[in-house]
């Protein structure tokens, strides 16, 4: 496995191997690594010929007060972890590297999927998303690209982006990975503390519920979202972000649970701020 | 020579041609070609295996009132010009192909490049330009694409997006073609009435004026637009959109005249905007 810290090399190398015929699989992701990313890991070794995983904490879809400067990175683990999965390339390029001096280009999904739930408490985030994850692309050229269901609403954003602009990236969703208990995997589950750690496990009891209440014929969308938000005020100091109900394609609003349909929410659980989601067919 | 219309098409054509080593050229245009285009032409021609040229008036790159839907086309005679200089394939997608429904993704570069000249009096025309160029990119997958330095800000604005979101594209910039008494080729030139044709020629006169200016030792930014100005003024019913003297490399102000200049206007004739420059090295 080889560590590659600059753009023009990673392109470079990564060009020659098209060249032969390689299939090349990106998982982008910002380090710190958990079960969740090595889901996407094996799932893009099992894929492709060539795979490259991207660790950058992307400075610019942090807002201002949110957690860059103290986001948890751990290099030395990550690469081990990584190794040991058989992966071709580390891309981990410098802050410097991807935004030098005078940089100013951007690439945006406008209109209410990047506005609401996540884009609504964290305006600007998304546009960092897709801004970086176009950057990877151009440098990582991969013919797919792996990204995680957690970040539901993430993922559906760049499904927009690789349409919308032609690129020539096949975007695989890999599902949730969740601790034995119920919480998703997450980078940021190391800030809980023990107590907190425990009352984080109301996002996916909220959801559990929601999909009980569905599978047994409930269908008013602000209804569930109602119990969801009893369940989740168990917790009596967790602050609720957003409690969303959406058509799962396109995070579009419901008039009734019907079709492919997301379940997501965002809540405060201390300083942390937890996402978690649930598809549900009806 | 084949006309392609279906982006993926187009994208799976040129995937397969790279996977045999193919270098690729593009020539992104609006249609209605002269010997500027050509001149585009004939150099990808004699740079790439494969040559492709898109044909598509991007109706994102006009403001509310500006010339989309009288801008001239003649796709019949475009594609005899482009047979005769053996282009491989057109690709002309119609505007629901490249913008379906519910359409919301584009590609900004922000700051003072996009918002002076040009893009102060068509806001939005930029964004425009870069959204369908990454379009153009990642459907067409050029190795090299080729723009005229006419249209100096737009070539110029297209190699800092390309640098900054790392497309595997070298953008080559080919001088500018102009008439035997030096108006600058443009399709919108057909706009004008033979007084109009004749009075267009200020342009040309004003940009030699100053070149001479500083040939001579004047490195007074002011003053040498001044001068410009007074040559336009030469034709009374013209109005001046701009005239800017600046860093070629990035448009940026200059305190004196020194370095690669870009001495750059938009007049209108009549009802017509046209635009020119010249490239001074001092």
């Amino acid at each position: 496995m080889r560590v590659i810290e600059r753009a023009s090399e990673m392109q470079t190398l990564v060009l020659n191997y098209k060249k032969e015929g390689k299939i090349i699989g990106l998982v982008p992701t910002m380090g710190y690594l958990h079960a969740g990313h090595m889901a996407l890991v094996k799932k893009a070794r099992a894929m492709c010929d060539l795979v490259i995983v991207s660790i950058f904490v992307n400075p610019i879809q942090f807002g201002q007060g949110e957690d860059f400067d103290i986001y948890p990175r751990d290099l030395e683990r990550d690469l081990k972890l990584l190794i040991d999965e058989e992966v071709d390339f580390v891309f981990h390029p410098a802050v410097g590297e991807m935004y030098p001096p005078g940089y100013s280009t951007y690439v945006e999904v406008e209109g209410e999927i990047t506005s609401k739930m996540c884009g609504a408490s964290r305006p600007g985030h998304f546009r960092g998303v897709t801004t970086v994850v176009s950057k990877l692309f151009h440098i990582c050229l991969p013919d797919y690209a792996f990204f995680g269901q957690k970040d539901a609403q993430q993922v559906t954003i760049i499904e927009k982006m690789v349409r919308e602009l032609n690129f020539p990236v096949k975007i695989v969703r890999v599902p949730i990975v969740r601790e034995e208990d119920g919480l998703a995997m997450s980078s940021r589950n190391v800030y809980l503390n023990p107590q907190e750690r425990e009352d984080a496990l109301v996002l996916y009891r909220a959801l559990k519920h929601a999909e009980k209440l569905i599978a047994e014929g409930e269908r008013d969308v602000d209804f569930v979202k109602q119990e969801m938000e009893k369940v989740i005020k168990m917790v009596p100091y967790a602050v609720i972000d957003y409690i969303e109900i959406v058509r799962a394609e396109d995070l579009g609003a419901l008039d009734k649970i019907e079709g492919q349909v997301l379940l997501a929410l965002a809540v405060k659980i201390g300083k942390t701020r937890l996402i978690d989601n649930l598809l549900v067919e009806v």
